[in-house]
């Protein structure tokens, strides 16, 4: 059986552009919520901090990561996302269960 | 009223020593989730790279973390923790409630 797979994602953006994430991510969660194995796709604000993220993502199994990777919302995220983003996501990948 | 913290800690031993983490890990775990307003205590190793970690705490108030910083196991754990880290854990403070 496939295991789940959770990423915790380490976004920055441009100094003052948070708003543009925020807003991306407004009108992406609603439709990455509704893929087929999407568990959480949960967006936090680091504290204090207006211009960094963490987004964290659980999917079922790594086929519905992959299937999610390739839509077409995700490929246009993808294509617009680097205008406000300071850098490349910094993505860790984790074991989906904890240790202890 | 006060607000549940969240925190994601990046963990990085030093060459071949994820294993001094994990047994650490394994004795502080069940201590830690039994204090006052421990929500969550969960060790995830990074996917395929044995020597990173990320920590993922939440607490029900900023008062009840600032007593786990400070009681005698804490104390001993982060007394104990340079021996085997490469670094000081990235602590990344996060918003508790997502957004959107």
């Amino acid at each position: 059986m496939s295991q789940p797979v959770h990423l915790v994602i380490l976004i920055t953006t441009r100094p003052g552009r948070g708003g543009d994430q925020i807003a991306a991510f407004e009108r992406l969660a609603p439709i990455v919520r509704a893929e087929p194995g999407c568990l959480r796709y949960d967006l936090h604000q680091v504290t204090g901090e207006p211009d960094r993220f963490v987004l964290v993502e659980r999917w079922s199994s790594e086929a519905a990561l992959a299937a999610h990777d390739v839509t077409p919302h995700m490929t246009e995220a993808d294509a617009a996302s680097p205008a406000f983003r300071a850098g490349p996501a910094e993505v860790i990948r984790l074991d989906a269960a904890p240790l202890a």
